[in-house]
């Protein structure tokens, strides 16, 4: 089988969300372990300027999420971001993957030069990129930026996680 | 254009190789602003056994390298892991670009079935996969696992770095 659109960003997508899924149950546990709240792991940061771990699931999840929706057209549910414990960060995880099965690859195949255009920072500009571009250059690095951090947080603070881990999931 | 294993890989990788060394300017600028060792950086970790900044840029160069070299079967150079300094490893991302720059787009394309066996661990194992499916699921977390990490480990200890260098580097 060729590449395709489809075949090059919805396994990643799919794979790296259950891995993350895998973490937040390790961060659970790990919590439960060591008999502390694990809303503690989920307000970590790695440094004051930067997002927090519930944070940097809430936008792997939309990172993901939207990008499917810009190269398919088809519109993605729309999440309030009031997660505040595991169980929810791993529902929206849930809900961000049974989006992804709804789109049909036909959807998205064929949009190697469609135009993206998509807001960029907080002031309102946007940048147009094609579709291939976009999932190369704006939406892998920036989904595969949160899950990494996600993992790193919870690795500085202590939680018994490995490479196998963040690569293979549940399925280590 | 259609997607194909060459523009999914190489741009990939060379556009975040460039933004990666775009950090270690920014490092050696800090250090040099703030008149500390730039060692100091590349020692850091984010867990005390987690690998340090230095073995981070080492592996992403290796990780883009070796997927390559394994896609396309153009044999890449091989690099002694004696790097110690930023200048050195800024150069040794200049090679892993400039080999990834010798390796003709043909080499590449279609090889999406071909069978790839790679080492996994220090135990001698191996795991095979598809082309594509190595690129997707191993070659891709991997580098940009070890990318991030770098980018986290500077941010941590105080570099003024943004998602902006993260995405766009010197371009930002």
């Amino acid at each position: 089988m060729s590449i395709s659109m489809s075949s090059a960003s919805v396994p990643v997508f799919r794979s790296m969300l259950a891995n993350l899924d895998h973490f937040l149950a390790k961060a659970q546990s790990h919590a439960e372990n060591k008999k502390f709240e694990v809303v503690n792991l989920l307000n970590a940061r790695l440094a004051p300027d930067m997002l927090p771990f519930t944070r940097q699931v809430l936008i792997a999840c939309d990172a993901s999420k939207l990008c499917i929706a810009r190269l398919s057209g088809v519109e993605a549910p729309k999440f309030d971001d009031t997660e505040s414990t595991v169980e929810q960060l791993r529902e929206r995880i849930a809900k961000t993957l049974a989006y992804m099965d709804s789109v049909p690859a036909a959807a998205i195949d064929g949009c190697e030069d469609k135009e993206i255009t998509f807001p960029v920072g907080r002031d309102g500009a946007t940048r147009t990129m094609k579709g291939e571009d976009y999932l190369k250059h704006w939406a892998f690095p920036n989904f595969f930026f949160h899950v990494t951090t996600a993992y790193a947080l919870l690795r500085h603070n202590g939680v018994e996680l490995g490479k196998r881990d963040y690569l293979l999931g549940s399925k280590a």
